[in-house]
């Protein structure tokens, strides 16, 4: 069962990301501190987010812009700050997007820019907050590896899955696929880097679900809560044998 | 065997594309149009493609920048020019770049730099002469998918393999081991878009070969001479029960 002291969610605000802050907050062993991030804390975007961060103590909303060095360390400043010399247990990079697009659509701009969003973010967001991931895993008493200790999820898409191309038929999403694709070899690289400081990192399909994003692109058969459900159960059991692997909402591996 | 009437290589200046360009060349059956794109024709670099124009009929060196759109246009307006109405069989996306670099040094700018080099460049160079390739499938007497017929050829790389890793030892390399993944995930879409075209599409892994880019990473094993022999030998062989998959320079499948 996941047992965190902290979290860290980003894009936040909505969907996958905001159901996450919503189930966490109301665990029976709920975090100490939940970070939300989100690009524009104070807009419209983020009204439901603040909402609940009225209704539930420790949910901490942060501003924090994928795309922007200076803001990402802005935010990884001030979770240190909260922290108050604990580290980090789990860091959840959902911020993503996706551009309708066929092959022969497509175009450099939005490759660039869906390239920044879902690959060079999670980077870079990595980048800032491994000195605390580092720090939660040096003061685990608990052998070996596991989300509860130290551990990296990024959100990726059987989209992503070269061999399995999820929902073809549908739409190319070139941008999407592609940096999904990319996403899967950054998880890989960062689990074989940061085993040796006992950090779980993991590429996570959490199914095609009813948000925003899966919606824009079909019929989306899963709710965002049955989607959220199975994600944190899964979490709770995933331990160093799952370490840099592709599973979905379920646990089930995924082929790359 | 490998039996094209046109075939385009970029990047062919220096090491894979350049020693392409000599063994085409020296065919007995050599191709009749050899068009050999590179970023600077007149510069100092590319002395030695001009020295093997020089010797050998057919080798059209023509401008292409794989980050400049307006560029490729030119180049694509340039090829069908020489062309006289017919069609391009076999364009080889060779140009690439590697950036050394480990896992927490890398940067959004060369991750950004390099994947437009090494995945949006092949996609918009796919996109200008697909006209020329639909051509060349059309009015090819050929029934089913070949090299000789109409083709992409994708250079990849095994460092890209998401399960493999290649070289993971030598150096982390992030900006381009997730390059080549999202390389291999658009030569996917682009097998399954365009099989209806009868385009065959292949992501194709040269070996570590003894480059400026392959020696720039350690103790390449492989001379550019034998790469080049194997991968052309490959290619005659190459039919649509290979599209969309990836494979090494004898042709034997890499893991995605």
């Amino acid at each position: 069962m996941l047992n965190t002291r902290s979290i860290l969610v980003t894009g936040s605000n909505r969907g996958i990301g905001l159901e996450f802050i919503r189930q966490l907050s109301e665990k029976s062993n709920r975090p100490e501190w939940i970070f939300a991030t989100c690009r524009d804390p104070e807009g419209p975007r983020a009204q439901e987010l603040r909402n609940l961060a009225a209704k539930h103590q420790g949910i901490e909303i942060i501003q924090l812009e994928v795309n922007d060095p200076s803001s990402i360390l802005a935010a990884a400043a001030k979770v240190t700050e909260h922290l108050q010399g604990a580290g980090l247990n789990l860091l959840i990079n959902n911020a993503g997007i996706l551009r309708p697009s066929t092959l022969e659509s497509e175009t450099p701009e939005v490759m660039t820019e869906v390239y920044k969003n879902n690959v060079i973010g999670p980077m870079m967001v990595t980048q800032a907050f491994l000195p605390l991931l580092r720090k939660a895993s040096q003061e685990s008493p608990q052998k070996g590896m596991s989300c509860s200790k130290a551990a990296i999820v990024n959100m990726s898409s059987e989209g992503g899955s070269i061999a399995n191309l999820l929902i073809w038929h549908v739409g190319h999403f070139i941008n999407y696929r592609c940096s999904k694709a990319a996403l899967n070899m950054l998880t890989r690289c960062q689990a074989l880097e940061l085993a040796e400081d006992e950090i779980l990192c993991i590429a996570l399909h959490p199914g095609w679900v009813q948000t925003d994003m899966g919606g824009s692109v079909g019929q989306a058969p899963m709710t965002v809560d049955a989607s959220v459900q199975a994600i944190l159960n899964t979490l709770g059991h995933l331990s160093e044998k799952d370490n840099g692997t592709f599973v979905n909402w379920e646990g089930t591996v995924v082929p790359w």
